[in-house]
């Protein structure tokens, strides 16, 4: 039987590695780098990397080859973090269990270390085969796809776009249509690119990737609706993460509009439709289909 | 004889239609899009993409080649600009004649617009063949290649490792050779990289490339020389910035480390080692001279 648990840290671990691999490649040292590294290298679920890896174990490929993406996606995610938690936006003071990057060091580092780590992303990108220790075997063009799939999901039609629809929406109701598009863009996209990105490197097929893709989009939406679930009962503790700052902020949220248990329902129907896309895969997709369970059950 | 003035204005004004071109392909209508085109379509110099094709002019290759290269680093050029005016950073009001974006729109806004305008560069840049309405020629790997210079040089080693030296060293003194080191990152980087990125897309061989790097080391530095007497004789009515602002925050210049005629006389030696650079290049390279003339003699 397949041991998920065992997959997860594995997979954590070689991100991880790659990561630290990445940084140990540059000579920076000073507070920007460590700026970085502490937002970087804090304790993540590398839910991002982890779905790019298992997509391109569904389609049969070289997981090697996926890890400048795999490092990419979580730079990105990361810088997003480190700015979103700024004064000016959501004003966090706690995040994966630690004090947001603006606490630990200044506002001015925070946001330069945000601009340094998108921008390290694409410096990946542009030269995976010198930064991965590995000769990937993946055509220019293609690479050239990729960066153009994850510029396009973390920019202003995808990540960045729905961060400003959240903030702007702050104090006035939306409805369920609204909150659903206001999520594919602000965490749904780039949770797509994940494994699209991960199933193209391995080399999919039309056929795959249009099913991956459908699954990437129910467990998006999964994501952010438990998301909004642990918001509400999760414990700070375990999360690393303030609790209740929904409500407070009166953000809109699944529970503020479906109530806790239709969010619980919606959530699970999101993940039987997830299931149903992979229906035509292997048992090499049976990592992306227990990620998508872990994703609703998880406790941070 | 070869008119700059005119060069100039044809040159601004063909970049100014390809952003306009880009903004318009994109069909995102909101307050974020409104700050991204507030900050991008005012009345800037576009040095950097006119660098650009003049590099690639001077190495006989086709200018339209360049448009997205010269829009993506027109993006970054301005995201840096938004980030670096917000309060956090220098705090500035004033900007191209304008008022800066955080105080147009908001911090949260401003500071979002920024990331959208990085991450666009790159999603340009990777779908060149998309936007820029004429076939580029080049190959996938020239677009990886013009990504990884242009990540490079505005990322930590570059562009951001720069700004970050400047906020740190702000209040203590530096030395001549520490600041010509903050301002080889802050602005020299991207600079190198626009007259790099415009000779390769022109199909350059590697001693062209040699000798156009360093006139653009050159003219770099004198851009940021210039840049310093300007902040202290210059009219802010002219230059659309206030002025003063150095001396008043106790930042590290040329002016105050080698006084006014010191800085003009280095500022003129900058620009006569440029030309010497381009030595072995025909009249083609001619905009290229008359761009380092111009870094030293504009008033804004």
């Amino acid at each position: 039987m397949f041991k998920f648990k065992k997959y997860l840290t594995e997979k954590q671990e070689l991100v991880n590695n790659s990561l630290r691999n990445i940084l140990e490649h540059f000579t920076v040292n000073n507070r920007l780098m460590k700026a970085v590294e502490f937002s970087l290298m804090a304790e993540g679920k590398r839910v991002r990397p982890v779905l790019c890896i298992a997509a391109c174990e569904a389609v049969h490929g070289d997981i090697r080859d996926t890890l400048p993406v795999a490092c990419a996606l979580e730079m990105i995610h990361t810088y997003s973090l480190i700015h979103d938690d700024l004064p000016a936006m959501d004003d966090d003071d706690l995040r994966r269990g630690k004090p947001t990057c603006h606490i630990q060091f200044d506002e001015a580092t925070a946001i330069l270390a945000g601009d340094a780590l998108l921008t390290l992303a694409f410096q990946i990108l542009s030269s995976a085969n010198i930064l991965s220790g590995h000769n990937v075997k993946n055509h220019p063009s293609v690479w050239l796809k990729i960066i153009n799939i994850l510029s396009s999901a973390s920019g202003w039609n995808g990540m960045i776009g729905g961060q400003m629809l959240d903030i702007s929406s702050e104090d006035s109701v939306l409805n369920l249509d609204k909150l659903e598009h206001m999520h594919s863009l602000k965490t749904g996209a780039l949770i797509e690119a994940s494994v699209s990105a991960g199933a193209i490197i391995g080399g999919c097929n039309t056929k795959q990737l249009k099913h991956l893709s459908l699954y990437a989009k129910k467990i998006g939406l999964a994501f952010q609706v438990a998301d909004d679930i642990l918001n509400v009962e999760g414990d700070p503790l375990v999360m690393g993460k303030t609790a209740g700052t929904d409500a407070h902020r009166n953000k809109n949220t699944y529970p503020s509009l479906m109530g806790l248990n239709g969010s619980k329902k919606f959530a699970g129907q999101l993940i039987c439709d997830a299931l149903q896309a992979l229906n035509n895969f292997d048992k090499s997709s049976d990592p992306l289909r227990k990620i998508a369970s872990y994703i609703i059950n998880r406790k941070k």
